[in-house]
């Protein structure tokens, strides 16, 4: 299998990390997003929505969005499981983190580290504060309450909001005030062949 | 099971018409976004981060996320089916609709249809546009070459896209330029059981 990624795009190291708590050999491909590079007519006609990650399966299909090509990799492992209700609250936290925690966390962090916090962004910089704590919550709230955001087990789910929770101070957010959340980093940073980022 | 909803909204839609193509006897209650009914403390402990659609089953659980609780109520039939491969082209669809289509549609259509497009929100409404755009044109590229999203069996895909798809035209998108979403729009609108939004 083949990865086209950024290391240093969280929604692109969703897949290195479960890549590598799996054991999945695999070829990484570096894109560079800021070169354009998934802007070209060969990389549209891998993925026409133009975003990485994108997953090439070696008989030649590809799939696109981190949380679907993380839950293709670990069906049939612990991390998804058996059970309809469990993959549905995977799901849902999936699609919380690509909705409510994403367009906050990773957008801030994207304007701060790859482009350097310019003074033209800086008031959507600052916008984006409000929501990423209002996700900070959330998912505080849930950590209170379980070791895993799906009951006392890593899921996918975990990896999916791990990814840009991390590193999150990169775009502003103090974790200091969210003592479940920190515990819940270090637990997965515990797991057997956890990668780091980068 | 019940269903906590709006019945203009498309993530709200979805569960109600995949409900109606599966025969899945429900009481739907209304809660009105506009009055805050989400951000009740009651509401909250339902879910905690204050959205609708929001499912609740007879033994009290909860999932939340309209696109999450759609594929674990297709769980089992047709519209999901057993490969894990199509699963996961489902799901890439269903995260491209909430980070690369509502965003932009759903939000436009929000800004013109329950606001009444006030001045001071007219600027995003028209930032709204070109991403709509964007992710139209993504679809139209795969609908000419299947007749559903996934390969040419309707899925949880066509159900999550068709939503806000089908009333895109509220939001300002004209989708006379996209011939095969229309044709989809149609094939979608003659299923067995096919209720229409509202």
């Amino acid at each position: 299998m083949k990865v086209y990624g950024d290391s240093k795009s969280g929604n692109c190291y969703k897949i290195k990390l479960l890549m590598s708590l799996l054991e999945i050999e695999h070829q990484w491909i570096d894109v560079d997003i800021l070169a354009k590079e998934t802007t070209t007519a060969e990389f549209l006609a891998m993925n026409p929505n133009g975003k990485i990650p994108l997953l090439a399966l070696d008989d030649g299909r590809f799939i696109a969005e981190s949380n679907a090509i993380i839950n293709y990799l670990a069906a049939g492992t612990d991390l998804i499981g058996e059970d309809t209700f469990r993959y549905a609250k995977i799901q849902q936290w999936q699609f919380f983190e690509q909705y409510s925690h994403e367009p906050y966390i990773a957008v801030a962090r994207f304007i701060a580290k790859y482009l350097g916090l310019p003074a033209d962004r800086k008031a959507e910089y600052q916008a984006k504060q409000q929501g990423g704590h209002k996700a900070l919550a959330v998912m505080e709230q849930q950590l209170r309450q379980s070791d895993y955001l799906v009951d006392d087990k890593l899921s996918t789910a975990d990896i999916a909001l791990y990814a840009y929770t991390h590193v999150a101070h990169e775009g502003g957010f103090d974790l200091k005030q969210y003592p479940a959340i920190q515990a819940w980093l270090s637990r997965i940073e515990q797991q057997p062949n956890y990668t780091a980022m980068g």
